[in-house]
């Protein structure tokens, strides 16, 4: 950042017992440049105020509703409003509660997916230009040294030209919900078609395979054929996904997401293989990124050291070998995204390279994949276009 | 076995520098109960005759033609002529020999792929069927103890129905041979499609990572859909292929094998996923076989202890954690068929539950995949269904 | 905790560059019931003014000493003064530091090691218990979850009776400084006996390294048998040791600690065997730890698994898989710690099983662990009595 | 070698059920190059005879007794007689059958240890010096390709100077033992003096990581303080054992060799550190070798690349990732040795660079290493003096 003061905060969604809320106010404290100071943490007034009491807040400033919470904080003295809304609530409800705030003025960090369609993603997008607000989204595993140090080596030639990505996520709790709920049991919301969206396992977690291979090598995809499957009878939604794809650019790549792979937890892995080398990062040893190429010794790369990316030292908080882990890169997710806030605030401008944190426009193109395999898949999975990314 | 001499073996390729046929010798050699007597080990008389000085053979049975062998080694005295044939030479005249032996009254080892084409297979199934021989094929990867205990696991019940398998077979050779000969450089004869068939790297290691799946879950395909590549220009066949997989009775499955994934070395793995656990196995660490399950620690399963199976434990030849590699694997696949052989010679019955070697049934299936995936990949990636195995 | 507030903290130490204050301060912020309000950031007034702004402190609560700081925070009114002080000053000025703020009735989190001397440790044991107050030492590897894990493993006799204790803690970063900066170079303050105390590395990880397998096993040691080195010539301490250690009960042990390993990072690991299985943990890995056990499949249990102990699910943050790292291990010493001032504060009683954080005895005990190996290798490496710890 | 004719080679001791004569077997065999024709399968006549029977022998060279084999082997026609002896019979009988198969002129392969004490084992020395004859010593260990490509490291400079070396032989199996048998069983012969000598752990795998620090390194021990343990009430011998090293030159050590480290199968390793950089290595992983190095990336070198020493490509036989194990380290040391014996047979000079199998100096060490830990054991974990080795 720097200002002579913490960015202040407020967030809608993640009241008592909600888990990614938790993790977006650990991320957002970390590094002591923010201060949580109102919410409306549940569409249920009673647990939104209890929930504001957890979190030590002013009463006055826990609300019973999104559009109240928006609507009187704009209203507040610029020295006391919130500089940024935190939305951590269901899918369905991203679009919306995001509208109210950017009209309000105030900047926006959103959970992924970014909303509910891809027709209402392009509004969002074209909500977020014409405000000129920064807008964020929490694809949190970008937020990885070591995945910065990946996209790195790719802008860098490192691996010369890219010929095949291969990328994973697969979790096995699905699998469990069954065992103790009986057949056709739906494990929680994100399998609900009217909360979710038009795929549950694709878009919760498919999502972040798609983002980090976007987001290390810069390709974006030209057609894409994939088969979701339902495994476990009566569920309304996809809960395991494989896809192949075709990379604008010649590149070919394997895309496989699932969450009833049975005994694997958070198994996010993506390798990259070009005609000079190639990489893998597993998210489950964040801390090693690894360097294959013909006829030399593998590499393990480790975070922390001097060897690395400036992009890679810059995310890191500790020495090398002092692990890192999730919420460090949630974290990192967060100091982008303030840095942009805070430039703002303070009139600056944006520094040349950017900022590195996902966008609107990153977005879209998640929601773009979510359409794009549940098209591709209701067809029998037959190769389909995909929709065209302007950034 | 038991017989009270070493069965005798006959080679035809194997010849001075070749890879596999060293590794024949070696894993025929291991357990004592096999002796190299005869060959044909080039089709240059001269580098025969060398190779069989090499081996310290009598030069009387060193032959210049595979034909001349098995006619004058059929003429041989019952106490002198080869048991059976290994077949090391290229995958264009495996159907020739083969059939020269066969119908020589002699048993057969031959290398993989079986032969040329699917239509090739049909006609040497039925020769084998109809001679009654053994006639053994080395997918020497299902020779690993901890490959049979996998297909125990799958066999017992262990991991539930299956849902989803996962099986990889990335090398990365290929890439080299371009960065050292140019563009377009064909690496070995592998690339020559008169030799070599209608896929190179689908061919040669593609067909491994399908028998793999096929011998752990018991599993045919039903309709696959393959997109075969050529990342290195100039070559005129495949050095990279995904495929998507649907299994007879419902389970899915992504197969990715490749020649060009840079620091890859001989990378073969698979997972399988059901709906009571998982499992995982790769050959560059072949003395372990990991479960995991939802709700319960991994497991890492080891060769040579007692909690195996009886197959696992059998295929064993040292105790725990005094590994066992390639050769060890590749000399199962020779001691199960060489118990099929002396049980022919000693005018035994075949145990109920068969031998443990992979058939000219396998080698027919390995045709119709190469030949599937050829097809699928022509037609743009496809669906296409998959030949009817009878098996 | 619960308080219907924050805690309030403040700092000596820790200023502008510092590694370890940064640490404290995120480990402090991360569960949003900390606040750092006040500090005494360096012995140069300047730093310690200028570091305050950085952490936006009110400029009336940052001073130029800590004796001044103790004394007018101590007369600040109940509402308004600091909860408790931690102090991560270097060794030897712990034991002033921390006298002060007991004295003007302030609880402590203190870096390790407790101060300079046994006999200086004794005094601050002393006058902790005369105090009542709370005070923790941020041995921070005990607050990993799989550490608590392995803990209660050993207590509920999982490994039976323990007969063997291997720990390590190989760095190599002093081999580099060697490297950049000539023969003799002194890395750091660490190397000077005037400010680390009677030794280097035994002192500054060594004793991390004792108290990670004193906090697993119980085990307090009966006789030691040290040899210190001194590798890179002309370093007044030592730079690399090997003990062997008589742990009261009848095991025996190794104890490995050196900053000239090169290569290694910061790779503390602990191996415990017991009659009925062992136990392994990494801290490069330290998600995971490790079951081992004669004749039956090694197990990989897991941080935020519904399977481990509830002392081990407490200290997770995350679900399982979302690695967690050092600094949420170090946030649970703060947690423990802040838990028991919280209940001091609210006249609440201590609950039966105690507190888990490292104490003033366990700096003692420290302490006892530094004098004994530098009087062994004094000696030539011969075996010396371990003072008795009287907890 | 090249001879023109397989070397002939005789076997006392690994008849039925003996585990280490079946490896011998199959080392001997693996390369084709040498035939066992001959031998004296176990001390009760029967049952050698019908180990000779499974082994295919003609019955007249099976003997009923080691002396009678070597009198009858050497009475017998030059283009018959065995080239050379394998002794794989218990440690107490090693050094009666060298002496006799030396005396009558026959080359010698002996497990280890080399024989009981160390004033036999220098007896022996002295008797191998003065035939003249080829004396290998069955340190396996030391024929991993892996092993020999550390030694090259050390020996090019790669790690600068030598600064520490930690080796560990961890086991568990006698824990298990226990299990089984009750308190105080002893698991095997290698429990009773009279057969296993002094020690039982540190003589039967103390040895091979002595040994294995010895190869890598070069370095022999000046000065060693070991402690003894016998875990497992009522047993004679030791079955755990920990000690510090000082070796010439300065090296600091710390050698580990445990029975009861419950759930450790065979995880002999070792890592050695230096001024420029460090290597490791594990048994159980034995086609990688680690190189670290303080500021760069890990390396991992792996068997089979064309990267790697002379040395460590010519000890494999099969590509990169296609895995080697113990048994082919096994035959590296009868292929040196059995390259010597030819050498001899065809009466060709030595290469100058000698040849790669350990020697009856190696043997020698080893005795030496085990009577200064039993020595330092038995007072109390003393430093004791290493006997001078004249190499």
């Amino acid at each position: 950042m720097k200002l002579n003061r913490k960015l202040r905060m407020g967030m809608v969604g993640g009241g008592r017992g909600a888990f990614i809320g938790a993790v977006h106010r650990m991320a957002a404290r970390l590094d002591g440049e923010i201060d949580l100071v109102a919410g409306c943490f549940s569409s249920d007034p009673a647990k939104s105020k209890a929930s504001g009491e957890d979190f030590f807040l002013d009463p006055s400033r826990v609300y019973a509703s999104y559009a109240e919470m928006a609507k009187r904080e704009a209203a507040l003295p610029a020295d006391q409003r919130i500089d940024f809304v935190s939305i951590v609530t269901r899918n369905n409800t991203h679009y919306a509660v995001a509208k109210a705030f950017l009209e309000a003025g105030i900047h926006v960090v959103c959970d992924k997916p970014l909303c509910f369609t891809l027709a209402e993603g392009r509004k969002l997008q074209a909500l977020v230009k014409k405000s000129g607000l920064v807008f964020a989204l929490t694809h949190n595993y970008t937020g990885y040294p070591m995945v910065k140090e990946a996209r790195e080596w790719v802008r860098g030639g490192r691996l010369g030209r890219l010929l095949k990505i291969v990328v994973e996520y697969p979790q096995g709790y699905a699998i469990t919900a069954l065992e103790q709920q009986g057949d056709g049991a739906i494990s929680n919301w994100r399998m609900d078609p009217s909360v979710s969206g038009a795929s549950n396992c694709m878009g919760d977690i498919g999502t972040h395979a798609h983002n980090l291979a976007r987001y290390i090598t810069g390709l974006e995809i030209d057609e894409i054929c994939a088969e979701l499957s339902t495994f476990i009878p009566g569920r309304p939604l996809d809960d395991d996904g494989n896809c192949l794809i075709r990379f604008a650019g010649g590149a070919r790549g394997i895309l496989y997401a699932s969450q009833i792979s049975s005994g694997e937890e958070n198994n996010l892995n993506i390798r990259v293989f070009g005609t000079k080398g190639s990489l893998q990062w597993f998210q489950e040893n964040p801390n090693e990124l690894i360097w294959k190429k013909a006829d030399a010794p593998q590499e393990v790369h480790r975070r922390g050291n001097n060897y690395l990316s400036a992009a890679a030292q810059g995310a890191a908080r500790t020495p090398f070998a002092h692990p890192e882990g999730f919420i460090e890169a949630f974290a990192n997710v967060y100091r982008a995204a303030a840095t942009a806030i805070a430039d703002q605030v303070a009139g600056r401008k944006a520094p040349k390279a950017g900022y590195d944190y996902p966008t609107v426009d990153d977005g879209v193109a998640g929601l773009a994949f979510i359409e794009s395999v549940v098209k591709s898949s209701k067809k029998g999975a037959k190769w389909v276009k995909f929709p065209k990314m302007k950034v």
